[in-house]
C-alpha cells in the first residue's frame, strides 16, 4: 500500500460521521439546522501544487481560476449551489496575477470569497481551497447509486484538457489551451441533473478510472461504448484511448434509469450491468472487454 | 508594503460579502437558511508550514493537534460550537503519527473529520485546515466592539508557549512543552463569554499585537497594566516584556462593560480609553506609555 493510500485509510477510520461519506465521495454532505428547516451543506477542499497540478511558469491567473473551478466542479457533482469559499495561499513571486484571476473567476461563477489564510512556504507553491455549497435537492447524488439497466452519460468530451496541456507545455501560443487552463464546472447541469440521476460524479482523474470508481462504489459493472464517447475536435483518432484515461476535463459522469433523458446536453456512453453478468467480474468494460493500461491519474 | 500585505489588500478588495468581515476578523460569519430558522455558520481556514509554524523533527502527532487546536481557537473567539473540519494535507515521511495525533485531537475536542485532500509536495510540508462551527449567540462577537470604559480581560497567561518552544528547541526532554505543542482552544470559555463581551479575539500573534489590532478595529485605545497580565510560573521576571509579544498561547482576549464579571476564570489586565484621551493617539498603552520594540509576530 502506498504512503498516500495508507494515510487515507487511516483518515477513513477517523471519518465515522455520516456526513463524511467515508471520504469516498467528492464532497461531505452535512445536515444542519433544525429538523423542520433542515439545510444540507455540501463541503469540499481540494489542493493544487506547483509543478504537480500546474506547469511552472503558468499564468497565476489561470491557476487561481482552476483552483476555484475544480472545487466548484465537486459541488456541481452534488447538484449544489455554491455559497462561498475559503482560500489557503502560500506566497509566490507574483501574487498580483493570482488575485486578478481569482477575482475574475469569483465574479464569473458569482461566488463570494469568505476567508482563508496566507503564509510563506520556502518550497513549491501549495494552494488549498474550501468550497461550501447548499444542496438543491435530496437525496444528494452520490457515486454509489448506479443500478443494472441504467444508462451511463457524460456532459461533454474528454481529452480537451490533454490537448491543452500539451500545447501549453510545447509553448504553442496559437492553440486554444483553455480547456486545461480554465475548466468550466458544470454547475447548472449538476443542478438540473441532481433530482434525476441514480449516481453522479465529476471526471477529474480520467474517464475510465472515474467510471470504474463509480462502478466499484455502486457494486455494478459499467460497460462503456468507445464509439459513443465524445472526443474533442482535433484529437487524432490514434489517441482516443489515451484521452479516456487523461483527467482534468471536469465533465459530469452520471447514470439515469433506462429510458430517462437528461435535461441538459449529454451523451449516452454506456450501460450499467449486474456485476458478474456474462461471467465478467470487472467493474469496467470498454467495448466489451476489460481495458488494458492505465485507467487514469492514480494518486500515490 | 510587503508582498503579503499587498496580496491581502487585493483579497480584501474582492471580499465584499458581509460574511467575510473584510477578512479582518478571525472567522467568516455567514447567515444561512430561511429567515425564520436562520443559522449562523462560523468558518475559518488556517495553515501551518514545516519549519515556519513547527520545528523540523517535531512529533507529527503534535503538529496535527496544533493544526486542529489553532483553528478551533478561532471558532472559540466567536463563541462557536464546532461542527466539523476539512483537512488539506501534503504527504511527509511519517504520516502515521500525524493521523494518530489528529484522531486523538478530534476525539478530545469531539469534532468530526468531514473531508479534505491529500497531495504530494516536494517541499516543506504545508497543511491547511478548515473548521466549520455554529454560532451559539447573536450578534457574533467581533474585534471591533470595544468601547471606552470597558475592562480588558484575558482567560490565562501569555508566555507559556514561548517557554515550551525554547525547551523543545533546546532538546530539553524534562521540561513541560505542552503549551507550545498542544495548545488548548478556549471553546467553553468562548461560548460562555460570547453573549457578554463587547469584543473578543484569540491571542495568536502576541498579546500586544493582538490587543493593538482590537484597539484599531474598535477605534479606541487599549491601556494594559503590565503588573496585571498573568505570566506562567517559571518565567524569569526579566523576560516578562518578551512574553507579551510572543504568540501561540491561544487565550481569549476580550472586553466587558465596566463592572461586568466574566463567567469563567479570567484576569482583568487593562481598560479601554477613548482614542485621544490624555492626548495619546496610540492604539495601545502599556503601563501608561506606548510600548517600544516588537508587539508580536508580524506576517510578511
Amino acid at each position: 500500500m502506498s504512503a498516500e493510500s495508507a494515510f487515507i485509510a487511516a483518515l477513513q477510520a477517523l471519518a465515522t460521521h455520516p456526513a463524511a461519506r467515508g471520504l469516498a465521495d467528492d464532497c461531505a454532505v452535512l445536515e444542519v439546522g433544525p429538523e423542520s428547516e433542515s439545510l444540507t451543506l455540501i463541503l469540499t477542499h481540494d489542493m493544487m501544487v506547483e509543478g504537480v497540478h500546474w506547469l511552472p511558469g503558468q499564468d497565476p491567473a489561470d491557476v487561481a481560476w482552476k483552483l476555484l473551478a475544480t472545487n466548484l466542479s465537486d459541488l456541481a457533482s452534488k447538484g449544489a449551489e455554491p455559497i462561498g469559499i475559503l482560500l489557503g495561499y502560500t506566497l509566490a513571486a507574483d501574487n498580483t496575477r493570482f488575485a486578478e484571476g481569482l477575482g475574475e473567476a469569483l465574479r464569473h461563477f458569482n461566488v463570494p470569497l469568505l476567508g482563508g489564510d496566507t503564509v510563506r512556504n520556502p518550497g513549491p507553491q501549495t494552494l488549498g481551497l474550501t468550497a461550501l455549497g447548499r444542496a438543491t435537492c435530496r437525496p444528494v447524488p452520490s457515486r454509489c447509486g448506479a443500478r443494472s439497466g441504467d444508462g451511463v452519460w457524460i456532459t461533454g468530451p474528454v481529452g480537451a484538457a490533454m490537448l491543452g496541456f500539451e500545447a501549453l507545455s510545447a509553448g504553442d501560443t496559437l492553440a486554444d489551451t483553455s480547456a486545461y487552463r480554465r475548466p468550466t464546472p458544470r454547475l447548472a447541469e449538476g443542478r438540473a441533473l441532481a433530482p434525476l440521476v441514480t449516481a453522479m460524479m465529476d471526471v477529474s482523474d480520467g474517464l475510465l478510472l472515474d467510471a470504474s470508481r463509480m462502478a466499484e462504489a455502486s457494486g455494478v459493472t459499467i460497460a462503456l461504448d468507445p464509439a459513443a464517447i465524445p472526443l474533442p475536435a482535433g484529437l487524432p483518432s490514434a489517441r482516443s484511448r489515451e484521452a479516456l484515461s487523461w483527467g482534468d476535463d471536469y465533465e459530469l459522469l452520471f447514470t439515469l434509469p433506462a429510458g430517462a433523458r437528461p435535461p441538459c446536453p449529454a451523451h449516452r456512453i454506456g450501460a450499467v450491468l449486474n456485476r458478474g453478468a456474462e461471467s465478467l467480474w470487472a467493474p469496467l468494460l470498454l467495448g466489451g472487454t476489460v481495458p488494458e493500461g492505465p485507467l487514469g491519474y492514480e494518486h500515490g
